[in-house]
């Protein structure tokens, strides 16, 4: 008892419940600096985009790919920061928007990235939770992503509102208001997940002793899969590699044995049926399945079904299909007495070069 | 002793072997299509690459991203065929080069991006083994690899000759004659590696039980590490997950524990510093440590050294060093007795979408 208490008083306890707040902030305060944004991208004729991003950011990147890949017809490229800091000659942007996405926008890396773009004068743009940081001062355009002081050191908050800002921008990019309403909706859908989300501290006992698990995510939910696979990491040291069950099935399938556990990413959309067959491949192996949907058939099939609200249109899904990851691996690494707040050998600004 | 010999006649000890022969053909036979594509990409003003590849290929693929990107400033995404494939609107190419790298070309969903590509009039061009395959009628230009027929199941010398290929085409493009020259030493640098990696047999015995495991390389070797990753899934069944030593300090470090094995892929070069550094930091974790590199220094701090031919320009040791990284996952399964050329559940072509 006391030791849910004391949980329920650990900052990342408190920061995943303050999502739905984070993200209103974010829609209320950021809506203009996306949108004028948008209108340099139009303004400028960009033709592709490259992100700079490490860790948690990075993931928000992946999202990016696909969303403005599949709704603004853009390809984005994440980029290989040595290529600027350690290597001679950097890469020339040409008509590329350069985004750098860093929660603390200290990151040295992302800062040579961005130092080069703006010697090249490409148009660049920053998202970050420190509108006053290095990084957003070499920047055309800074997002604030308006997380609110973040002190846990695995990422939560600032992770979703990275995708939400993000979903912003595309949103904006092809002026779409059904798009920008559906946005609107997802502080309210992400408090129902978390309403919902109860029964994850005794599912996650069942795992303590699980050494190794794969995640399987695709489309927009292949940030999901990176994401959670991070969290996973960090906080319960736990070796989570993240798959898109296409990848997956060039290969690292052949380590699917009875009993191995799957976690499958597969929210209600294009995908749906894609995930439906690769969970149907999973079971004849007798893996262990554990399943993020708001899909009753699909959770039905899990050992562990780990429910996300229903009516999340598929493209916003991301924001909703992280939380119970989220608390699983919160949840896992207490079950395990380790401490969620600062995991043994990281600090919150991680300075690679 | 029987066992012995059974490896030996086995299709994938015979082709890691053959990977000096088939690296004389391709830079006998490629040369004059690898520079017809070079002087396109010229004519043609390209200013970014987007690839298009699958397991093993997109393991080339990102060899592709830094040799391109650090030799020939070219910007390299690598493509997400699902936003070709499921959702509705597939982004734009604009002035990129669209490159698809497929063993067998044969792969559904990387003729479906090369499909768009030739749809929106953008320079196509396809690396395969199978020069007369579905894959390579579509694109402008074709690249055999020509590694000859590969009939185990997890790639090996078209692994080596993808990367070769890229190798050629980017030397190429700069017209740079001492890297060219430099590329013709790797068919005697693979012999030389393959005729020290005798001790590699009785060296894998000690990781039968060994059930996850990390591989870190970073810029030109990155490549190696996620090949090598792949291979040890595919081989041995192992959880071998890949990283930049710059992205596992974000996170993923806080797994590693007294015992923990960590692969370094760390050849003489600019990032050989950052290497040393990483293997510094994980011994003080009391890490296993497992070294490919031509480096005295460095092999001697791992408790299983493997080494590779000295002499290798940084540029090209991911030709060298993914060698001993194969031999290493064959041995290693051959030790578990799994099937070396035919891994439980996969086929040589796999038809995802």
């Amino acid at each position: 008892m006391s030791n849910q208490t004391t949980l329920a008083q650990s900052n990342i306890y408190r920061e995943i419940h303050e999502q739905p707040a984070a993200l209103r902030r974010l829609l209320e305060n950021s809506r203009g600096a996306a949108a004028e944004l948008a209108q340099a991208i139009h303004t400028r004729a960009v033709t592709h985009v490259v992100i700079a991003a490490r860790g948690t950011s990075d993931n928000a990147g992946r999202y990016a790919q696909y969303v403005l890949g599949a709704h603004n017809q853009l390809i984005v490229s994440l980029a290989t920061p040595s290529l600027f800091t350690i290597y001679a000659q950097p890469p020339q942007f040409h008509n590329a928007l350069v985004l750098g996405i860093s929660q603390s926008g200290k990151s040295p890396d992302i800062v040579a990235v961005m130092d080069e773009a703006q010697r090249q004068g490409a148009l660049t743009a920053v998202m970050t939770n420190a509108p006053d940081s290095p990084l957003a001062e070499q920047a055309d355009h800074v997002i604030d992503i308006a997380a609110g002081p973040e002190l846990a050191v695995a990422a939560t908050k600032s992770y979703t509102n990275e995708v939400a800002a993000i979903a912003l921008l595309s949103a904006l990019l092809s002026e779409d208001e059904k798009r920008l309403e559906e946005l609107d909706t997802m502080p309210q859908a992400v408090a129902r997940t978390l309403a919902a989300s109860e029964p994850i501290g005794q599912a996650a006992q069942r795992y303590c002793y699980m050494n190794r698990s794969v995640i399987i995510g695709r489309g927009f939910n292949y940030a999901t899969a990176f994401e959670l696979a991070l969290k996973m990491k960090e906080l319960t040291y736990t070796l989570v590699e993240p798959y898109s069950s296409a990848d997956f099935l060039h290969g690292p399938v052949a380590m699917v044995e009875a009993g191995f556990p799957v976690i499958t990413v597969a929210p209600s959309g294009v995908m749906q049926e894609k995930m439906q067959e690769f969970v149907a491949a999973a079971a004849r192996r007798n893996a262990e399945i554990l399943v993020i949907s708001d899909d009753d058939a699909l959770l039905s099939q899990a050992r562990t079904p780990l429910p996300i609200a229903p009516g999340v249109a598929e493209w916003l899904s991301p924001i909703t299909a992280i939380v119970p990851g989220q608390l699983f691996a919160m949840h896992l690494a207490h079950a395990r007495g380790y401490n969620v707040d600062a995991p043994r050998g990281l600090r919150k600004v991680t300075e690679t070069r």
